[in-house]
């Protein structure tokens, strides 16, 4: 069963948000002088492919520890966004078949970016409408080829529509190389505890 | 499908490798004062479940990123080994039917210390017999429920017959709740480049 990796691979050279988000990778063992190697790794939680809870925008929110990894991983549908120019919005969104509890990434001209590119502000995003439009569908998760869902938007409005209406927010995948299609999801970010958001890896199989 | 979560949780409370590693989980953006939560993350890549590459213990040794995720992730065998008192050796191992490029999982007594409890030097490993043993049987990898797999031993000789022979090394694991049996695993470290080991969330899908 072929795995298709769509995270962004971490290092101190990638994108980061606003390209002001920190990662640091420090030898703090080396090879030659201590016979084993070891990293230190610095790095904000919304760093690269990474799942954000409520937490993040709402003041009582969870954390990402609280949300069943159910919720986000299993069947889910890569969607062809690549023709919208600016943000997807409820127009784009009802010219596609959406099942309640469903799991979305959009697939959309980010993922043309390079992975090291300095961070572009101009990225394409969900709009408010599109927002509403899928809490209205009662998806499960949403995911995004970039390092943010939202741009520029007063009180976050995307972001805090979404979590409202508790959808899983799934930013940072890399989809350049993967078809609009159905597939099987997994999306693991790491255990942290009490934390608003969490850096994961995500992949997906073909859908069996 | 239920996903069994076989993941070390992260936090400031954790057991840390030998009482020492580092894992510090810093809030830099507070609801109350910037309407936003932000965490900044500083931790050993070695920290809680993780997987280890070559690189780690061989001069020449490849890196984590250079793994195909599928020679881990797959069916797999988790293995009661709860009747070991020290460590797992070549004869223990003679007990189990183990095919070519199969996965492992060693269930042994580590897996009731408490995942906030001190370090425990005292640890289940795997002998140098053990890594022998599945040397010659061609294993693909191998998970332990300890954050070490070698305990004391003199050049490292565990963790370096098992990397000589491509078998990847996942440390960290947590099989209290898992009965022996076979399941489908999947272990995503992040997509960290160039280093010797990341950090990584590991779940069980009841076989299928």
């Amino acid at each position: 069963m072929e795995i298709i990796d769509i995270s962004w691979p971490i290092s101190e050279q990638m994108t980061r948000y606003k390209n002001k988000s920190v990662i640091q990778l420090q030898t703090i063992k080396t090879f030659d002088h201590d016979k084993v190697r070891q990293t230190s790794i610095l790095m904000d939680s919304h760093t690269g492919t990474h799942v954000e809870a409520q937490a993040h925008f709402m003041h009582d929110g969870i954390t990402t520890d609280k949300i069943g990894l159910q919720q986000y991983c299993g069947r889910c549908s890569v969607i062809d966004m690549t023709f919208v120019g600016d943000s997807i919005t409820d127009e784009h969104l009802s010219l596609v078949h959406i099942e309640p509890n469903s799991i979305l990434l959009f697939k959309t001209t980010n993922s043309e970016l390079e992975d090291n590119a300095p961070f572009d502000s101009n990225y394409v995003y969900l709009s408010e409408s599109g927002a509403a439009y899928l809490s209205e569908k009662q998806v499960n998760a949403v995911g995004i080829d970039y390092l943010g869902i939202e741009r520029s938007q007063e009180a976050h409005i995307t972001h805090r529509t979404l979590m409202e209406n508790n959808i899983v927010i799934i930013e940072g995948l890399r989809l350049r190389k993967v078809h609009a299609g159905n597939y099987f999801f997994i999306c693991l970010p790491l255990a942290f505890v009490g934390i608003e958001a969490a850096p994961a890896r995500a992949i997906l199989f073909e859908d069996f």
